[in-house]
């Protein structure tokens, strides 16, 4: 699951009917903003955890429900800043590629 | 689901017979673009909600459906100009590795 | 789908045999190369439409096919210029975390 | 699977009925904090693998879990300095892009 | 698919009972390391061929092995230099974004 910051509401009037009448929220996922389906009632500024692929259906309600990210909690306390912090000073495994980018 | 611009129709004469006749979109999604099945009708210019992993089948018409990208919706207004400003005030958790790097 | 360029033919005697006797080609998906299933029949130097994600298995053929990528058609005309300059004239919503990054 | 470092559980009142009380924790995928579901009994500074995908709910413990990421195994040992000098010296396939962007 | 370069085994003493007792492989990806199931039998500094998604559980043994990343397929011959200098030639479409970050 991600962690993301909701941004607000999104409006699409023109959309399948399969997306039915639920809330889609505008989130941001670090700097990139998606768009997930609001299961929990969130409001701007929470920040939320979202899940993806195929779990995202069910969270949304129904195995058929054609969501692939959805909101199914809200954090009770998210410090970024400490967030930050705590990945500067870690750099493990996967990160190894970006650090050496960083570096040129 | 992710924000994108739809470019322009996409032509492939020589296809898998799954895909039948809907119509395929090219879209922008950021600066990188995809093909996407297009569930709603939408034209050159609009921005739209894409559906990816295996809702994207679902949104299609039809779980057997070969999509991994459906447009799902168009959104009724889209500022792309007052999302970068967002995302350049905003660095939560998961955009630190690209924050650190962008300082080098 | 995503947009790939057929580079070559790939070889792997020994697979598991699941995946049976279809042809393996490389693609380009940008400037990382991957491996796809071709449903159509390309060649070297086609631009081709790749699906992903679990509806790569049934472009493949059946639903137990252990595919994630699947070529499932032939562009008819790409013109891979005209898609950087696009690319770079646009940047939307999930952009903005490579804009930043490239002003470094 | 990803090799993540475990940072803290995830405390989140508000969220679906689906999660019920398994325990979440925080996992650092490289600079990047996710969410994941463990699956062990795990505790803060273990290097653990996740799986994702449609995996991750079985893993999980049911094929209707709403997880996307769910910790399966903790590593006897990792060394993630040794990994980083693996990855510098190595530059197979895909890293090719990256490679060329860290020389600007 | 992903190519992909074979590291070492995995020693995961405490995961679930799931995995069984199938081999763990520490696998590169570009210069990202992560773990896969091994279906072939392959050995440290073999390229070989993961599939991830939804087929990497039935690629592994079957539909309910808790697997993202599978191993299938060991590529009779592999060379990196190669691909790397056709990737810097070649700049498609999804790699516009990259090709901008790497003139800042």
């Amino acid at each position: 699951m991600i962690i993301c910051k909701v941004v607000k509401p999104l409006v699409s009037t023109n959309r399948i009917p399969d997306f039915e009448h639920k809330h889609l929220q505008v989130v941001l996922d670090g700097s990139t903003q998606k768009v997930a389906v609001d299961a929990v009632g969130c409001i701007p500024g929470d920040w939320v955890i979202c899940v993806g692929s195929s779990a995202a259906r069910e969270a949304a309600g129904s195995k058929s429900y054609p969501s692939d990210l959805t909101i199914v909690g809200i954090i009770d306390h998210w410090d970024p800043e400490a967030a930050k912090v705590l990945a500067s000073n870690a750099a493990p495994a996967s990160a190894a590629a970006t650090a050496n980018g960083g570096k040129a």
